[in-house]
């Protein structure tokens, strides 16, 4: 199994799809791989996926504070979409605020968010 | 871990990126859900991404082929993107001609041949 999560370009949007538990070694790796492209790329704006989380502790909890942190600096948007209604709650319940992280029911409200509407007939 | 692969919806384009080593179920069960969500959600069209893979032996050749057939039943169009020219190589290699499968070089190339361009900028 991979250590690195795939980072997508749609655009100037960079998506990533979190699949499953991260460790820390994955978690260093994503925010380095994030970083250089947004720099790469010019990405104006990162969508993080988190449908597949079915628990979101305090550690990817603090992992996408920093990675909206880090794009901050780098001048991009970071949204969070596909959060669990289970893992609101318990964020909630945990003083989680997720600081500084915007968050989208999907990934089709999160593009919009960051002002990247999707065409959804042939032109 | 999850035995499931998200299934992300932009537009009505369906996107899976495809990030460890496929089991005989975890490969059931998206076809499954694939199916399912092409039409509860009037999908026009399917983008597998593959960037992650670093092996596709027959097993997930087939798995692209078959889901890529039972799309087109779905009335939708199938492109996987991504993939390490390692791979290409090795597939070819091995025969394996993915049959009925289009490819894209990346994600937006891929939305692109579905007749779904991603505005870059904002609207």
């Amino acid at each position: 199994m991979s250590e690195r999560i795939p980072v997508l370009r749609i655009g100037d949007v960079l998506l990533v799809s979190v699949q499953f538990d991260l460790e820390d070694q994955t978690v260093l790796n994503l925010q380095e791989d994030l970083a250089e492209q947004i720099v790469a790329t010019s990405a104006s704006g990162v969508v993080i996926d988190i449908s597949a989380l079915e628990i979101v502790d305090s550690f990817v909890g603090r992992m996408l504070s920093t990675v909206a942190a880090v794009s901050r600096v780098l001048d991009a948007r970071t949204v969070v979409v596909g959060m669990r209604p289970a893992v609101a709650i318990t964020l909630v319940e945990l003083g989680l605020s997720l600081g500084g992280v915007s968050t989208a029911l999907d990934l089709e409200k999160g593009l919009a968010k960051l002002g990247r509407p999707v065409g959804s007939a042939p032109r």
